[in-house]
C-alpha cells in the first residue's frame, strides 16, 4: 500500500503542475530531465532541458493557463534505484485549446523515504485524432447537410 | 554516443520482439515487470507479471503473428540506476487485425557494460480512434453513399 500511496499523491502533484505556476518546478531537482513537446516543428522539442532552474524556465515559456486535463490510462511499476515508473495518458486542454490526446511517462526518484522529485519527465502530444462521434458530426455537417 | 547506441540497438531488439516468438523472454531477467493491455475488459490487464518465466508466459498468451508496427515518436533518457527510460507511441497490428494505437513505456537496465535487459515494460493499447479521413471514408459510406 505504501508504494500505491506513494504512486497516487505523487501523481496527483503531478496532474497539478500545469496549474501550479511558478511552484511547479520544485517537484524536480539538479538531475531532473524533462521534454514536452508536439511531434511537428516547432514545438517539436528534441532535447530534454536538465536540471531545476532549466525546466522551471521551460515551464514557463510553455505558458500553461486554464488547463484542463482527462485522465484514460495509468500504469505504474517499481524500478530500477527504487523508483517508481509511471505511464500516462489522456487529454490536455490549455489557453482555451481543444482537448490533445498526450502520452507522458515519469520516472519518480527517492529523496528521502517519504519524499520524492521526478527524474524524468516525457510528455508528448499525439498526432492529432479524432474520436468517431467528432468525425462524425463533423464530416455530416459537410456532407450530408451541406450537400 | 555510446547512449544513442545502446538505445538504437536495444530500440530495434524490443521491435523485433513481436515477430522473434519463443526468443523474445531474454531480453527479461528475473526482476522484469511486464504489462501488455487494451483499456477495457477482458483485455484490461491491471497486474504486472513479474520474472522471465512469467513474462515468457505471458508473451506467448498473447499470440502474436504476422506483426506490423509503425511508430510515430520515440524518446528516451538517461535514467535511475545507470537505466534508460524509454517512451514509444506508434500503431500495431497483429495477426491480420487492422492497426491499432499504442504507447509503450521501458526502462533497459545494465547487465554489463554491453549489455542491457527490459527492466519495465508497460504497453497499452489506445482508446479506439480514427484519423479523420478514415473517419471520413467510414461516414461517407453510411451517410451519404448509403442514404
Amino acid at each position: 500500500m505504501l508504494f500505491k500511496d506513494i504512486f497516487y499523491h505523487s501523481f496527483v502533484r503531478l496532474c497539478q503542475f500545469i496549474n501550479l505556476g511558478d511552484s511547479t518546478f520544485r517537484f524536480y531537482n539538479n538531475s531532473s530531465s524533462f521534454i514536452h513537446g508536439g511531434l511537428d516543428p516547432p514545438n517539436r522539442d528534441t532535447t530534454p532541458v536538465v536540471g531545476q532552474k532549466q525546466i522551471h524556465q521551460r515551464i514557463q515559456q510553455l505558458n500553461f493557463r486554464d488547463c484542463h486535463a482527462k485522465i484514460s490510462q495509468v500504469d505504474s511499476q517499481a524500478t530500477l534505484g527504487n523508483g517508481v515508473v509511471v505511464q500516462v495518458t489522456g487529454e490536455l486542454s490549455n489557453g482555451g485549446q481543444p482537448m490533445r490526446r498526450f502520452t507522458q511517462t515519469f520516472v519518480l526518484a527517492a529523496q528521502s523515504p517519504k519524499k520524492y522529485y521526478v527524474h524524468n519527465d516525457i510528455f508528448r502530444y499525439q498526432v492529432y485524432l479524432v474520436n468517431s462521434w467528432s468525425a462524425y458530426r463533423l464530416f455530416s455537417e459537410l456532407f450530408v447537410n451541406g450537400h
